[in-house]
């Protein structure tokens, strides 16, 4: 693993993967927020936090998890939710058992967008992905970016909705 | 490739890939920004302007390649710009034969701070990243992910560095 390169540096295939990795993601989400913000005037980073709040329970998450969970800094947290809640997708709410905390809620007009949105993101990530690899090239990226995330520490993990979770009957239905 | 459900959804092994990668990239990227920003006070979007441009011929890009290798909007590219033009690590250029064309050039000064930050974000991008994957891994994901670049109608490939590109000597020492 210390490759052919001194001092740390990443050799050919180290370097391939994390190179592919920035700009496959960035690309992704640069072609799937156009497709989305045409058809739906839904950022890909709006369908991110309705689709995180539509699998929370009573579609509600703390502040802090939905920052977590998004990679988000609190202040990134704020902006991203500033067009959403003034568009009545979402709700902040105080929490009542701790003044300092507030909740991000989902509306049922939130909702109601996420599900009308769907179908369209849902194909445009078999089109632009999935449909484009192998089925041991998913589940080795899949397995590959976990271990990956399971190292991190964070709660990050839990938006990956484990196996366990999607059998349970809550998420069925859940939107990609 | 149909799998188990219905209308195009996304089965388990889909869903676990697509969303392992945009959770896992969101996440790394966000580490990395914390400890960039932290040591040597650039983010992790200014650290890759600063990389492309190093790479690119007299250190400089026009502004509609550059935005095409960061998959950046044109106001996306001005933002992410603007900070690194006023520290002076980035400058602006006309072109000469293009009245409506302008280049982003890498100063002296960026290139010291790109050089100075690269080791601490190397070792990160290690320690996050590849000493968690076996050399299968790195070879399967780097692989699947440029094979989705591919199929993307951009320029986005040439931000990856081939390995053609690798052996030139015009980018021996070039920066992850």
């Amino acid at each position: 693993m210390t490759g052919v390169v001194a001092v740390g540096w990443l050799d050919e295939v180290e370097a391939r993967a994390w190179r592919a990795l920035v700009v496959a993601s960035a690309r992704l989400k640069a072609v799937l927020d156009a497709e989305l913000m045409a058809a739906h005037g839904l950022s890909f980073g709006d369908y991110e936090v309705l689709v995180v709040l539509s699998e929370a329970s009573e579609h509600r998450l703390r502040m802090s998890e939905l920052a977590e969970l998004l990679s988000l800094s609190p202040s990134g947290l704020t902006r991203r939710l500033d067009r959403l809640t003034r568009d009545g997708l979402v709700t902040r709410e105080q929490c009542p058992f701790d003044k300092r905390g507030s909740y991000a809620v989902l509306t049922a007009e939130g909702l109601t967008r996420l599900r009308a949105a769907a179908p369209l993101h849902v194909e445009g990530v078999r089109r632009h992905f999935v449909d484009l690899l192998e089925r041991r090239q998913l589940e080795v990226l899949g397995s590959a970016l976990e271990d990956v995330l399971g190292h991190c520490p964070s709660r990050g993990m839990r938006a990956l909705g484990t196996a366990d979770q999607a059998r349970e009957p809550s998420t069925q239905g859940s939107l990609p």
